[in-house]
């Protein structure tokens, strides 16, 4: 009943991510190279897990490529710097419609293959945790969905927890994270899930209080949760996800701005959640306190 | 800060729904003239607004033939009891994807048209209200997603305001409630907007308590709301929806059973919640009063 | 995360209270012969606990004479019905202050007793349950205070737990409910507690339902709950309190009307609220299962 | 809907307080010199406000002494940095009871006056804000009692409006607040009114967020807002407010520590609230522009 703050907190940084970013901040990193540096200066700053994407390394638009894969795998894993390796399992479940007048046929930005494809590069690459982005919404573009039906969520979950690649679900509303629960209760998931609480995300759910707190109250006790918002919401929301007993997720993937008017760099973001988390009286923890935490192994680079 | 009851209530009665229910139970009316009986017999029962689908008469499939919505409406229009006219646009965005290892294409099952041919049954019948199902997400199937992208549902709200039918917004989840604002914001929909919280519909919001309450906060000053649950807990929200300030939906639509055991008509349905909402201390309103709420003229029947 | 409504809601009767109420309404019963007569009815009508102060038998003037609690007690325990006996232990704590400018010394209305002598009944009659207003606050009255410091609260509670009779913690804000934790904690109370959630009581928490959910989720999920409203609140708090995982308290003491312009009797608010709870689709438990489910020693009358 | 945060911040520095403190630390200032002076350096480092009691100068105990508050407040407005003065009018209303055997008489340590001795120092030194402890509630000491009946409260506020010194409300729990907006709804207060929302000070609210958010939902919208918590919450609190819409509070009155082990100064606090302040992306607002926001009027030293 007294304030339930989480006193020992993560900071996962988001590098990249897969939005049309790339143009709009040269520290957006693009190659494999540029992105695992950016996660390891991000590791140097603070962050304990590094979320990954991969993008084309001249036009930075995103993609799947296992090569780009396993190259930042390998690039963080030889860093001196520790950090637990998080990839993006998202990718391969885009569907852009023809238009309000002729959704179908599916036109040209569709990415829709089936599960093994999609986790291809967690079997490849075996990161300690990848994400499940557990359920299908519009996003802000106009003919865009991001498709994950019931279906592939059981399968691509099932593949995970096989793997042995620890599950962040990803609940962009609060019928994510009750399908989420599901997964856990039909025994695809392990009782210990590791949930990110994506709020703000247009049109998944609003990042206002009472909602975030709809969704805090409906995580399981021994579940670990994180919570994100975006854009100048987005050190808010390191505040508000401590307070509310969580940990917290800051990167170029949700925020492009250190200030108003200025570009930030992933190390500049989680320095400033850092900041933050001490001010509020917590302390920030590291990779090896995460493993213990979420049950994680960490694995060798290739070699 | 007292307690903000609505003490002067609506009931809505879903008639019909497009659910593979017609083989559940003998009172799921599946022709257009027992679909009226049944809307009618829900009206005199109390319910001042009917919300029909149409079926085909003979297999109870859901259908979209212009030609039984109108048959419906006629009839209703025509019958002794008064009611307000509330025609689903639901229909139309139905996707069923091929498996979890190929996706594409679509399946049997899929019935993905254009937001006119949506609209269709909309612009000739002129019901008081249609739905405007707000948002794209998962249900129960594995492989199905109900979808309604961001500019689809411009399309068709434009459309609505256009023909002078009241929208009634369906929000399965926060993110829909989200979009809805926007909606208005952007002038596409009128400022005093008529929305459905579709409560524990998986997998959209989870019907806790908690969830409802950062939904109901959600919804503006100058809204009107109604909200439902489904099987055993269509009763509940009754109760909780008029605590909560809003008005009630019931009807087989949502769920089957009266009782342990016993199926239900949706006369009893609305009998039953009528009965609720008096014992609460609030009073049940009929189809003018809400003409004159939500600002609705009455059409006459097609002759 | 689905409803978690309570399908097991047994019925308190507050059949009289400490209220100016006697001259409002000629079915508050006064006597102890009345009391029990009205306590027996409300048992009859579902009610499967009663909870009873007494009152002068002539004036109908709250009371804390031992011989009116002996009476009523010795009356419902020899009753055909059997009902669970809950006696208030709110008595002794009032003061009635000199005015804003001379607020001592305290004046006539004034009864500020010791802990010892407000428990006199409850060692004397043993009910199985009785309540512990769990904290000091304003109400409606302009110079009136009820008054239970901390430490009289745990003096009371520790007489409470050593006597064998539960305490029904009465939480009249949240800071009360806080305390009732806190005397658990400090083993004065057991673990499993039982309280009751006093909402609108001018100028306890308001009961509006954001502050009800609030207060409900700090209820220790090893504890059992109930609720009440006043006035016209009576009734949809029978609603609200089920919905929340609940019980529920209706009666006198809390509201004079059945419905607008009509008179209640105790009898008729059970019936009422007996039929809302089966209407929610929860079954009505009786005393034999509130024993077991509280762990209650139901106790033979003095003979 | 999106995140309601508060860009606008406001600091109180709430300098002193009436605790048992000051043996406890000695940077609690005692004298009025000691306490101007740590209200100059608060302000100094960004308080846009300060909060003073005012305590003997040699034993530290608090006091009502007027030629101490007359003291603090001209060091105040003769300082050179501007800031809002706000004196508490909370003294005066303690009750000590005589232990859980006997109540009465009231014993050492009772100080309850009447309404105007309670008023006699803001009448005299007409400070921009005052305090105005909203209700009655027990506290950690076993046999106190914070005394303040409806009519106190009713007395002291209309003195306030008269005198046109704004009241600070404080509510520490959530009839506190409720009965606020009665005392606005009588005309009491003004319908612009300022509240305190006093989070997690035993026993009232407990300052878990989902008690904050039930009480941040209370405020009406024409309102401001500040929030508190103590001690390690003093901080975290700092956020919650500004995430929640709100102003914040820090100072030695709620909180002595900068870190663990390592005692603060009150300038220290403000200066590290505002840290947090700037780092979740909201600026912090000077004296003036507080003095626009709720319509105060700077007085002159007196000279
Ligand atoms: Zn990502
Ligand atoms: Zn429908
Ligand atoms: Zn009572
Ligand atoms: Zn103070």
């Amino acid at each position: 009943m007294p304030l339930a703050m989480n006193r020992e907190v993560f900071i996962t940084a988001a590098v990249t991510g897969s939005g049309s970013t790339q143009d709009r901040s040269p520290h957006v990193p693009r190659s494999p190279q540029q992105i695992a540096d950016s996660a390891i200066d991000a590791a140097s700053a603070g962050a304990a897990v590094v979320h990954c994407h991969v993008r084309d390394p001249e036009t930075g638009v995103p993609s799947r490529a296992l090569a780009l894969y396993r190259e930042v795998t390998d690039r963080i894993r030889s860093a001196d710097v520790d950090v637990v390796l998080n990839l993006t399992a998202g990718m391969g479940g885009d569907i852009v419609f023809g238009g309000v007048e002729s959704p179908l046929p599916v036109v040209e930005g569709t990415d829709m293959v089936g599960a093994t494809e999609r986790m291809a590069h967690v079997a490849e690459c075996l990161p300690e945790i990848c994400t499940l982005d557990c359920g299908t919404m519009n996003f802000a573009e106009a003919d865009y969905v991001m498709t994950n039906t019931p279906g592939m969520l059981r399968a691509m979950g099932q593949m995970m927890t096989d793997l042995g690649v620890k599950p962040e679900i990803e609940a962009f509303d609060t019928g994510h994270l009750w399908f989420a629960k599901q997964l856990v209760a039909e025994g695809i998931l392990e009782p210990n899930a590791l949930v990110q609480l994506c709020m703000g995300v247009p049109w998944g759910a609003p990042d206002d209080l009472n909602t975030f707190m709809a969704m805090v109250n409906n995580v399981p006790d021994d579940w670990t949760f994180s919570a994100f918002g975006l854009g100048r919401s987005q050190m808010p929301y390191v505040a508000a996800s401590v307070l509310a007993g969580g940990n917290v997720r800051v990167g170029l993937e949700d925020n492009l701005m250190l200030d108003r008017g200025v570009l930030a760099t992933n190390a500049q973001l989680v320095e400033r959640a850092h900041g933050i988390i001490e001010n509020l009286g917590a302390r920030v923890i590291g990779p090896e306190e995460v493993r213990t935490k979420l049950g994680l192994t960490k694995r060798a680079p290739k070699g």
